[in-house]
């Protein structure tokens, strides 16, 4: 059995789901980035838990004060931003020795009016969201970057087969069914690349965005599996600063409906979309040398 | 007081949520459709409730194999789908006098994968949700087509002053804001246009979702609901076919971020955007003569 | 074709979601009301519309604070505190000539700690959601009162046969199968009773619930129309006050699962619980006479 | 710089969400048990994902029929349930090394009719959900058990004060506030506990929500870090068979509303319940001598 005395183990604390949305108005042609920020504080906070002596708790109200203070100096990209509120919190209170701070970005497009871009008026575009996650522990930086929701479907060129059977195995092979799935994905940058400041954050986004876009089209796919490994290969191929790519994607069954009952075949073309329950795919992928990822991955999706 | 016997009131009853996906896979460029339809039925079901007695029951089960099938034949636009449905039932059983069939559509867009338009590769669009509602009641047919979800945003040409003063009006008046809604809209089709089979259903949605845009980019907005009546006008202006168009729209607020307590000023340009309370404005607009609406609107978003 | 002029047609507008929590502390046993308040105005609000002249809106702001304001005295039932709100907008504004205001109530539970029901720690009691809605139109003012999500099922003691068949229909009869809905009902006050101010609006709201329960659970099912039926009759015999009750009833599936694949029978034991899609019943039941409805109803669930 | 080969990272694959509801009948007194089930399986999978060869893959389609024909012998607890599925998929197939089985748990309770409880009629409790995940790795077996959304206030004996300030910070030091939160805990079982089967998994979870609840009440809340302390401190006395205990918590903020534009004081009585952002708290608690956690807390809510 296990001692009795209780300790305190690890643990964060601070404001979430700051919602922060800043417009550039320099001129007439406005720029909108909308946020969700989320800071949280790691150190010695020992006394806060044992003793209510608050001494070392900065207020999680001052933590979304300083997220909308540091917003008036502009967004630039969410992972610099965090950064900045990271350096920021971990210099400023000595006690204060890392901690977590995470941003979701939402997509903005200009509105189409009179057959031109509007310059202040917007609409949201509701695909994909963005998301950025840095960890500072003592002098280390750590920067996952990544998305959610991004819902791909191929109508063909799917198949699975030559799975193993037992006595609880009812599933037919087939060759070609639908495929699909909502693509949540985190990559991890290279610690020296973060620390250079060579990276630019939004330009890769869209890439790398993009070739998982591609990945997903390209090939025939055996099983989810392995079209995530395609997908990941595309991007290392393409992206030297990220060191190590997750994936957590549900298979969102589409199952071919029984017409025969009523006189009709069904050659692929009408499907009943399921809700519960769903295959759900999880695999990680990573350069054979990585840079230290430390405890960046603590508390993110797409882990096993 | 009221008479002590209880009587059955308006009633009707059916499979909601059908999923259906229709791939059209003649040739080697796959085309998508993906909605969920609601199926229920009117009609005489006072022996189903009161005695138990179930003849006339069509089962939400046979409904739903229904809408399956006939998606074999292909969807076209939700409004003609829901129409071939609301003609079967009534047709086939003939103590279904009416019913309300509804369809919410779900947009795809085809994935570029090395430069070019896939074939059969798809990702989710994201943006609004379109919707349609058919109502049968005896030999009345009527349609509604509308749009959720789609949030839009502009960064300035929005006040609101003016407005009425007394003992619990803290609010101040300001000539510069953000303006932001989440717009679910609804227009009626005329009947006589609906009957004679003169809409391109599509086509239509199309350029009632470019309108409202563009009708809420334009001009300086004084309040909601004067910015909702410049998008109606672009629409009735457009589109002879439609008598009535009805939104509800939260008024999602934007409060500008008081950064005086640390040094900085904030012209506009650092936002929390709140979740709730929210504002929210409902209006309805018509043409002063319109074709019958009979009981289509029940249960419809939109009301008051 | 319809004339080319628009005009208004109905609207209201107001701030809705207000999330007001009351704590009446006169004495160590604290109190706890927890509400969601929505406040919509309607009236001559042509010239907002049209012209964009605000002399006529009072701000959604004024309703909240006006909501809160209010609460300082006691909510004491959400019907009443509504009924309060009502008439004073209508009576504070000449030109607001009615309205429609909505509450949600969540119920919290004493924290039983060392064997005892805590002064003033709460724990949320997560049944359903309480909901009430006051119209007034005019001189005229209607209460609507109700719950959602009060989840139920009966594990036997319920069936569907007799049902009619056509080329459509797959489903097997059965005379043994889980019934599970989740309840919404709204029952509408006789008009004389809310103007006499004899209701206990609370204690009649505990008793319905009770006896929806009641009437769920008695007799067998011979399909989920009759059980509403059931159900209604039970509230109607009871309360005299009540002129009308609608239901908004999903048929949640639970499936037999087949096991025969794996050498095992299934007796009514072991049930896949499906999401989508689900049968939905929406059934209104009302007295032979009852006090005029007026506007009531309008954008309330259970409508058909 | 890092290499460039890319390697499968960890990676597990499954069924999630089956949703089981098992009913026992051996007497007229049914019992329920209603589970969402997610099964996941961790392996040999290389092939799988690099070369798109299956025979390792057993099909997440017979996970969920495993799963399924598993509950006809009965749940008892969800733990003992998912013991059972790791056990059997890691001696069924030889390259299933381990994985991950996680389940959920909805409480039903009787109907009360004409004052009994009923045999059969059951409604949905609806207030915490119970989890319970349970790691295989290789002979090593982990349990941990928790729950989520159990929503807790205090409405006095709770402030905030003696925490540092800077230039961001405004917020104000009170000694009376309300205190809200929404409890997610899970804690970790001892590995001997566990491999003697001498727990009563039922029992010991309906004794640490009482605790947890008894814990939250007690004392005067320094902060909620405190507070957490002490429910943690209230489960280790209790049970040794607990190694580990881990929270999630946001601070549902609950503001006093200013009044006194109005002439009205505010003791205390009247607050606004906001939604975002909010406070959120995450500490860890265990015994200073545990057993080895293994990965058995990966992806787990509550971590750091």
């Amino acid at each position: 059995m296990s001692s009795s005395n209780i300790v305190l183990g690890k643990n964060q604390y601070g404001k979430a789901e700051n919602r922060v949305v800043k417009i550039t108005r320099d001129t007439d042609r406005h720029e909108i980035e909308d946020l969700n920020v989320t800071s949280q504080l790691r150190g010695d906070l020992t006394a806060a838990h044992i003793d209510g002596d608050n001494a070392h708790v900065v207020p999680t109200d001052t933590q979304k004060n300083t997220v909308f203070a540091f917003a008036r100096d502009g967004i630039g990209s969410p992972e610099e931003f965090l950064i900045r509120l990271a350096n920021h919190f971990t210099g400023e209170f000595e006690w204060i020795t890392g901690g977590r701070w995470e941003a979701e970005q939402y997509a903005w497009e200009r509105i189409i009016a009179n057959g031109e871009e509007h310059n202040h008026s917007f609409v949201r575009k509701g695909q994909e969201v963005r998301n950025s996650v840095v960890t500072k522990d003592g002098d280390n930086i750590y920067v996952i970057s990544g998305l959610n929701d991004l819902t791909v479907l191929k109508s063909t060129q799917s198949g699975f087969v030559g799975y193993p059977k037992d006595k609880y195995t009812t599933l037919q092979e087939t060759t070609d069914r639908i495929l699909a799935t909502e693509v949540s994905a985190r990559w991890r940058y290279n610690n020296e690349a973060v620390a250079n400041g060579s990276i630019d954050f939004n330009a890769v986004y869209a890439d790398v965005k993009a070739l998982l876009l591609e990945g997903f089209s390209e090939e025939y796919s055996y099983a989810l599996q392995q079209t995530l490994f395609q997908m990941a290969q595309k991007v290392f191929n393409a992206h030297p600063e990220i060191d190590e790519l997750r994936f957590s994607t549900p298979n969102k069954h589409h199952f071919v409906v029984d017409l025969t009952p009523f006189g009709l075949d069904n050659p692929g073309e009408v499907f009943f979309a399921a809700d519960r329950p769903y295959g759900l795919i999880e695999a990680n992928f990573e350069r054979e040398t990585i840079s230290d990822p430390g405890n960046s991955w603590d508390g993110i999706v797409g882990f096993c």
